[in-house]
């Protein structure tokens, strides 16, 4: 997509800190980093969102990232990371290209990348469970 | 193992609220949910982390997460999905079974999944670029 900004950087058009590139997939820094090492992992063709990437692009990039995860283990001695990935405006995606964030966590490091839990929502087990078992087959 | 609740959980020992289930994989409903179908989708072997999940199995689990997310688009009616996941203590791990969290997001809820960027990391980027190239092959 001539507009996208990580179409740009699969293309080598925008420069971007490349960590890992292959046929399908391309790694790189995230220019606004959360903690040192933070990678975005992008498929190198413009998929929007988890609901549009093709599976066989999906699985190279989760296993992408799982050898980035080991692979900044040895290089960056980090014992942790998060994976995060937001597809759709209201989970708060920015780019509208699919992307994962691998974002190495070390020792008192000040983020918090997790949540607050909704305990009304247990509530609701059974009706959500009961309008998702007609979608599965 | 036997002290692990999600092993309890992958061998029925312990009662969940079950999305989806296959050979390698279960996905059931957080107990601690952040949103209305907030699920978890774990391997039912016991594997620690990102660091000690094979290949294929790792593959199933996040094919079964865009599944679910396919699903809970017209299920519940959400247009979007955080994806989440913690390996090691540092990380916010809690429990020390290798899962992913799938978060349905709704307009307008009050949840805030997102990091804050440490602009000063990026002035590191050419040497923490050349620790990980010397691992990559």
């Amino acid at each position: 997509m001539a507009s996208c900004i990580f179409c740009k950087i699969a293309e080598g058009e925008v420069e971007s800190w490349i960590v890992y590139e292959d046929e399908l997939v391309k790694a790189f820094f995230d220019i606004n980093p959360a903690s040192e090492g933070h990678t975005l992992i992008i498929p190198k063709k413009h998929y929007e969102n988890i609901y549009e990437i093709p599976e066989n692009v999906l699985e190279r990039i989760i296993i992408v990232t799982k050898k980035l995860a080991i692979i900044y283990k040895k290089a960056l001695d980090v014992k942790a990371v998060n994976i995060l990935h937001a597809s759709g405006k209201e989970a708060q995606q920015d780019v509208f290209h699919f992307h994962i964030h691998l974002v190495p966590r070390y020792k008192n490091d000040r983020l918090n990348l997790w949540y607050q839990s909704q305990p009304e929502v247990k509530a609701n087990f059974g009706k959500i469970l009961e309008k998702t078992r007609k979608f599965i087959d």
